[in-house]
């Protein structure tokens, strides 16, 4: 018995889709490392295409054949391959690839200068229509102290971790790292997985010494987005988990710089 | 000593902060049920401002206060008044809410008719601007059917629980209720809390009887959306935990319809 | 075609289950407060009985009659029954339900004595065999600040929000608001949702007068267990969301006092 | 000013901690793999030490520390070693760690043969007090396809993704690959990244003529856990994400089998 293809059905509701695939593939992936060159790591990936009126559905299985063909690729350097054989594949006009990732970065406490690893979850979002359009993303974890509670108190101030998420457009290379330092440059102070005695003095007096509002932090950084040429858009974001609170303060900021 | 408002201060950095308020904040609410006349629930609740680019800080206490102040209100009727009082009260241009809580429908089986409660995933979320901007929203469980998968095979079809998201804009109001029927009447069939043995088989032949691709079912809820008068504008993403892959099939549309 | 109950199946595999039933029920529930008498909150709920080796297979339509028959009785004062119900409806020797659920109390902030909802995730964990037994729990976030940050800082110390899990066994009656406060008061401080400039002062100098380790937390909060008459068991565990790594501290307690 | 070891204080509490430590650590690991000798992933990591009642605290930057020094070698072949260092810097009579994380197969699809990963998420195990435990476990995604929607509707067979989750003690050395096996074989059918047509149409087949309750699939894993000499231990559970309801079934069978 013949068995049609169901998806290559004409379809008659007159109804482009947006986006439609694949979604939470885990998949392990290669990026590249300023210090190491390449880094292996985990990414969480979504790949979509738009899907023209004219036809039911989608081949769900090209994507995984085309990811599979980039496996030993580093992937920074060829989304934009990676989204022409997805177009052509599926016979798109547009296609569309998210990746989250953690990235990890050997750190050097502050005064011990002992090292150990630190993870920030990154991310790239890239899609292909007629131009190509690429927004690289990471997410840091910083100590945010509260200026205000410093202020009205005698003694201490509350003082929490936060999430800072930035994601830029750019016309230059930039590293992931350069990113992850623009954040941490901008908190009360930067966080680090080993800390000794003489760290810990040292991490604890920097926060007090620079309090930050969740509203100073995006600042700060909007600020060195501004300055830097290569950087076209960004968007920043910070989430404080009070330490007071059972909820958290946040701050947003989303601007064209070029 | 006298101690400064550090929130008040001028600022001189020129960035006006798009969004800034209090994040994750759990909250006990009332809803307009159309069944029940209104439904006790509980929110997870973000309230932001802008900050214009004058001030350093916004205070944030303050949209706990009129948060409480609603704490008695059905918050959908109330919800332009609400972004009222904060933009008042924080002294901003503008204001946004965004509130997402769970939804429960006594549903009767298909066969049986016994009744049981099933919960939807639910969202509010508002800005006042100039003008008031509302969009509602529901997170809808429902069955899918593949489709290729029963033309493909001598016998069965796999199947899984998808969660079809669907947002509108609208100019004449509209349940939450009327949301989730156009999703489950757009499925291979609808999902209950309890089923007795006539009803899991009405079920089962019903979703073998209405297979639907993921982009079925996001083109038949956007034909719906285009015929009812009072939606101006919608989005709707259907994912699908595919039981045969550990990812998902996703499509996602978002049209103007006015 | 005459259909069998396959659920009634003999079984010769010779395995006793020792729980099966259904997990991740959403569901509207009242439990009593001990301000205003009864609070309607939401319960992820799970429902488990052992399966005899002798069978195949459980009715899982039935776990949500019973629940259903029990939809405005208050929980708490109801388990024991229900679970007798579930055993008899089931037909099995043991019976067992967790649920979790938010939990609001109003709070006074400490010096402008302002009113606020603050949340605790709560739990009721009970089991039916030849004897009936009751768990209860809840999760309070409170801020920690540390000792040795303190020590050895010349001004400033990390402080951070944790979630304290605190369970119990009891032989008379315990409020969740008896658990919660002694939660509290083993803190550096307590949380609040609202607080003024007078408040976040009290809060922050408060928080650097107690500063407590993860171990003191636990080790405080267990004495005042052993004080209580009424506990027979009980089990802690305090998690810092440490705001100088990006990791917790832990510590965890487990006794039986009587 | 001489600052105090405020960790190292005498404690009269009387209080022993039973677990305390570092948790939620992100960290890339290298695991053995059966087809490639190693395998590079990245685990989350909790590592706790008993605390006699006599010590105020524990020092948590010596966990990372010892967590460094194994960062090249394969963790599987190490953990005892591992854990003895740990009681060592620690001084501490008994230590504990658990790592959970992806773990990848190349898998072929069961006609085309095509090959793609799946992602299977394992968990370690271990901890050392006067002897060394040691589980490892995995959870595996597959279809379940229920045998009474099966019986009783005149087509088609409700289905869904199940993850099961398999944890053993050993005497001999195992591999997670035929853990992974074990659950696979026990399913309706397994899960697959890639299935092409003619692997679809085998599939949907295979799954309809091999229907299990979730009782079904625990009994069978305890058999063959039963049956292989190695396992001296072992607990199974599955929760199947039913296609027919927004909550899931659940099983649970833990024996000791030697």
């Amino acid at each position: 018995m013949l068995k049609n293809d169901v998806q290559n059905e004409k379809d008659y509701r007159d109804i482009t889709i947006d986006k439609v695939g694949v979604k939470n593939i885990n998949y392990p992936i290669i990026v590249e490392d300023r210090t190491n060159t390449i880094q292996h790591t985990i990414a969480n990936i979504d790949i979509f295409v738009e899907l023209t009126k004219d036809f039911r559905g989608t081949h769900m299985s090209r994507f995984l054949e085309v990811l599979n063909s980039y496996h030993q690729e580093t992937l920074i350097d060829n989304l934009e391959s990676f989204l022409k054989d997805i177009k052509t594949t599926l016979g798109s006009n547009s296609s569309y690839i998210k990746l989250q990732f953690p990235y990890f970065v050997n750190k050097k406490a502050p005064v011990s200068r002992i090292e150990s690893l630190l993870n920030y979850q990154c991310e790239f979002e890239a899609s292909l229509k007629e131009k190509f359009d690429f927004v690289i993303g990471v997410s840091v974890p910083i100590t945010a102290l509260c200026p205000c509670s410093k202020e009205i108190s005698e003694y201490g101030a509350h003082n929490q971790r936060s999430i800072v998420t930035l994601k830029v457009r750019y016309q230059d290379f930039i590293w992931l790292d350069e990113l992850i330092e623009y954040v941490e440059s901008s908190a009360s102070c930067e966080v680090y997985s080993l800390l000794k005695r003489v760290d810990e003095k040292y991490v604890t007096e920097k926060a007090y010494e620079n309090p930050v509002f969740v509203e100073d932090i995006v600042r700060e950084i909007a600020l060195k987005m501004r300055n830097d040429n290569r950087i076209t858009w960004f968007s920043v974001e910070s989430e404080n988990f009070e330490s007071i609170h059972n909820h958290s303060a946040y701050a947003f900021v989303e601007q064209h710089t070029k």
